[in-house]
């Protein structure tokens, strides 16, 4: 039934999916649920499961060609060197390019202001047979926007259940939705910005108002709580990925996508021509 | 001076460059120029090929989030199963999904064709730090639009000089233009058709058009010609790949990739920030 490497005891998408009523709090950032192996080795398990990943990927993009309108969504939300480049990089970087749509959000731009929230969100959903990746998404505007207060309450507050119904538009439409709240310590977080103002080719990864954010973190952690507690649906349910440990949220993450992309029931599209006639034109040709 | 592997003789973007009053007739698909090796022993100079473009293009993106407006654009041109998908693939492919935008460009749509043919090219652009794909291209518009007559020669005329107006707008404001003519041969092609009718996971790859383009193999080979004899510019040269190995193919392009990189001179940005101060901060924190 499942090709799960042998060190997982669980499935990801079980074990790592948000249950009502969990707190962001009792979240361990440094643990490797439902994985019994550790670092070693792991880049073995990983480069493996790329390569499943990769295969999948083309067969959702060949169905895109052939008519098939279905997508993969990956979002990815997470306080500051959580990891989400890396997923994108060292996961995601295993698709083709020609299938593959990253997005990253940051601070809106003027003209992404003067629209609806969800307009610039809406305008880069992967296309059917793509898979699209969002680096921070629409939850930034119940996350950043929330603790410093950049719209009033009663703006943000429906936004959860404007949220909830955008997404269940998009997963009746054939997208499927993998939410990753990727948790990082604070510990382990003063360790990767330490190390970007160490190296100078990583000078570029850092910005003074990470620490901004960091003297925050309670305020973000009731953010998240909200957003896990209110957005965690059956047609997108999140997932809580411990992320100290690079390699597991690595492996944790592309089995998550494997899942998904194997629950789509894909296989190779039939020609849509006569494949015979088309022998006999080529041999001709 | 140069890091190229030993196997190369002669450096891609020299060897490869078209040189006024060559003619495509005379290009050998099957030849390898300028490298010594041979199949075997590529993958492995291949692998190391991509982790030189993948830190190339990390240290463009850098810079592009530093404010440096400089891109590089990758343009491949070619018929039917000359490779271009496995470019993106196996070379693009090498780099990180945040910085690579890839853009296929098919039969225009309803609203492409509304506008002028340059305007979807326009706005696939490659943003500041990017690296931008292009498979397929506005090239298209004087290739099957001419061997097709869509339009009358009145037309597309004098669309040789609007691109070499375009691309030198487009060098001049920062965009690296690599422009890749991948030459295919007309044995090859047919064993590559008959894979993709041969094999179930390959259906969709094929499109009985492909036969009814291969018929007009003269008339492409001429409109060839003329984008070569008219566009090939210093401010955005072609560059003639011979495309029936499909491992040199891959290697050529790479190099060509990591010549074009390290011909912006590229280093990592400088802090935008005091660093000291923000080491002082982050402790506290």
């Amino acid at each position: 039934m499942t090709d799960l490497p042998s060190q997982w005891t669980h499935e990801p998408r079980k074990i790592l999916k948000f249950h009502p009523g969990s707190k962001v709090a009792d979240v361990d950032p440094n643990s490797t649920p439902g994985y019994t192996g550790d670092k070693d080795g792991s880049e073995e398990v990983q480069a493996e499961r790329n390569e499943r990943f990769a295969g999948l990927q083309e067969m959702l993009y060949a169905n895109g060609k052939s008519g098939d309108n279905r997508s993969l969504l990956l979002v990815l939300q997470g306080m500051d060197t959580a990891g989400k480049g890396g997923i994108v990089k060292h996961v995601v970087g295993a698709g083709d390019p020609m299938g593959i749509r990253y997005t990253g959000f940051g601070v809106p731009t003027e003209e992404e202001r003067a629209h609806h929230y969800l307009w610039r969100i809406r305008k880069a959903l992967p296309p059917g047979g793509h898979v699209g990746v969002f680096d921070r998404s629409h939850y930034e505007d119940v996350l950043v926007v929330r603790v410093h207060e950049l719209v009033p309450q009663d703006v943000w507050e429906p936004r959860y259940d404007e949220i909830n119904a955008f997404e269940k538009e998009l997963a009746d439409s054939g997208t499927t939705i993998v939410k990753c709240a990727m948790f990082v310590s604070l510990d382990e977080q003063k360790r990767r910005l330490a190390e970007r103002l160490d190296r100078s080719d990583k000078y570029w990864k850092f910005n003074p108002a990470d620490i901004d954010e960091r003297l925050r973190w309670p305020d973000y952690q009731e953010a998240y709580q909200a957003v896990l507690d209110r957005t965690s649906t059956d047609h997108a349910p999140w997932f809580v990925i411990p992320c100290d440990k690079k390699w597991y949220a690595r492996l944790a993450i592309n089995e998550l996508l494997i899942e998904a992309l194997k629950g789509m029931g894909l296989s190779w599209p039939p020609a849509g021509f006569d494949v015979e006639e088309q022998k006999k034109r080529l041999a001709q040709a």
